[in-house]
């Protein structure tokens, strides 16, 4: 069987990053030849979570044809948020927890997709199936990975599957899962270190809906003032990147993780598409508050959906 | 809950009969509350399966918005082989053992697709995933459903998981599935009892290549013979379906199950496109030898779509 690729989504997160080690190492013990890779470096989340369990940060490829024929997908199947030669690819396997898009193929897959709040909960159950044992430190990142997508089980994007998870996993990496937990959001929210153009694309990824490119970023900060006191230069970035990548319209989800809130701030059209989409008019700043949303996933991406393509 | 339909594809094998009716029995021992319906009758080989085991057939429905809002898809997921309104519809569960096109949610979901060779296979596992127990109807049922789709195990979609499911439900069905298997499988290669419309059309599946409207019809003989005497009707019938229904070329692969050759017949254009994806020429009659080819899924759909969106 020859080499894989498997890798998550560009700008990864700490799910992209651990779901594709994780699922490397399982089908690894499955008789696969497989490396995990990525498309981008780690966030500062991540990077907190590889150096808190001594993992190194996998190799950043741009291109996967020159490796290899065949590749897996983690936490992704949309072609735009994937690398950059995916149509000349085999996707072998996709494990996903997020809606399918634009993504064909020619042959029978194994594609594994489950709504529950991550991809690394989805890995763990396919351990169990297998009776394949997890590793303490791979245990404590795929813990990381879920503490992250589900902002520590408040998202609504949580489901019984992940507190589930999230305790089996905490016991076998020997991890307070709650106090570390909070330390590894935190350790994500530093924006002072990060540029306009990391703040504002770092965690970003591209829809087509409705025939629009639409572009969607997110950050998580414990004060959205500390987001929005730069938003003359956010929307700099968000203006040229539009106009360097042919976006339409960018959206920027700006979270508060202490209190499940977010406001969002746009740049470009349609604007009244996204004014539909929630039901509410954006403030002469081109902002909008949006109480309890914390899920680009689960609570912005399916209102756009609707409204771009109603 | 609020109720759900579980379906196959139009113009239904036994594998999109069967597997509808196992799915449910499965979701319903899970707490979901489902229905398995049909999107069209029976085919000869599938009344015989329900017959032999004794189990009604399905209702057939046209549409199910006016009946629910959601739906789960077994043995499909293109929307041109699903019920008419899917559009209208939230998919929840996909189970499924083909490629993956032009399918696409607002919202994540259950996708199970395992490349074997029935979907019958994937369902079986799920049971023993969550330790529910097959009936030994459902276990005839099921094995008939394999017998199908892998022509007694001989198709080269035939992979190690479905000989051993194929083994267990033999086992719980209390059934000789080699003795039973060819019975059935004769069953459904009475041809003289088919219309020419019933014969080209009965088992046939749309796809959208390269912009192409491309129909591909199957039907399974123990004597191509039987069918190619017929070859000035079933033109006629491949010509009007297509002006009916839009289809720019019609193929009809007819399969000899007992020495696993095809032979193709082909009206409608770009008939170059399909020598280009078998590497060979039609002969004057538009037919052309296939030796060893019995899977559309595995080996005529892969070659066509190459060929028309290369």
């Amino acid at each position: 069987m020859s080499k894989e690729l498997i890798f998550g989504h560009q700008n990864p997160d700490t799910d992209a990053i651990v779901a594709a080690k994780a699922f490397s190492y399982l089908q690894n013990k499955l008789g696969y030849d497989t490396e995990a890779v990525a498309l981008g470096e780690p966030n500062a989340e991540t990077e907190y979570v590889l150096a808190h369990f001594d993992e190194p940060a996998p190799r950043v490829i741009k291109t996967a044809g020159n490796e290899v024929e065949s590749v897996m997908l983690v936490d992704h199947n949309e072609p735009q948020q994937s690398v950059s030669d995916l149509s000349d690819l085999t996707v072998t396997h996709v494990i996903d927890h997020h809606r399918i898009a634009n993504f064909n193929t020619a042959q029978p897959l194994w594609y594994t997709a489950r709504p529950v709040g991550c991809t690394s909960t989805i890995i763990t159950q396919l351990f169990d199936q297998n009776n394949i044992e997890i590793p303490a430190k791979l245990a404590g990142l795929m813990l990381s990975a879920i503490i992250s997508d589900t902002l520590l089980l408040k998202s609504p994007t949580t489901t019984p599957e992940d507190e589930t998870v999230v305790k089996e996993l905490a016991k076998i990496a020997g991890v307070d899962y709650e106090s570390y937990g909070l330390d590894m959001l935190k350790a994500g929210t530093d924006l002072d270190s990060k540029s306009d153009l990391e703040l504002v694309d770092g965690d970003a990824k591209s829809f087509e809906l409705g025939g629009k490119q639409v572009r969607v970023g997110q950050v998580n900060t414990v004060d959205l003032a500390d987001v929005f006191s730069r938003q003359s230069g956010l929307e700099d970035v968000m203006k040229s990147e539009s106009e360097a990548k042919g976006y339409d319209i960018f959206l920027l989800l700006a979270t508060n993780i202490l209190d499940s809130n977010s406001e969002l701030l746009v740049v470009g059209e349609p604007k009244d598409k996204v004014e539909q989409a929630f039901g509410k008019k954006l403030n002469d700043d081109n902002r909008m508050l949006l109480p309890g949303v914390v899920s680009r996933k689960k609570q912005v991406v399916p209102p756009l959906t609707d409204a771009f393509e109603g």
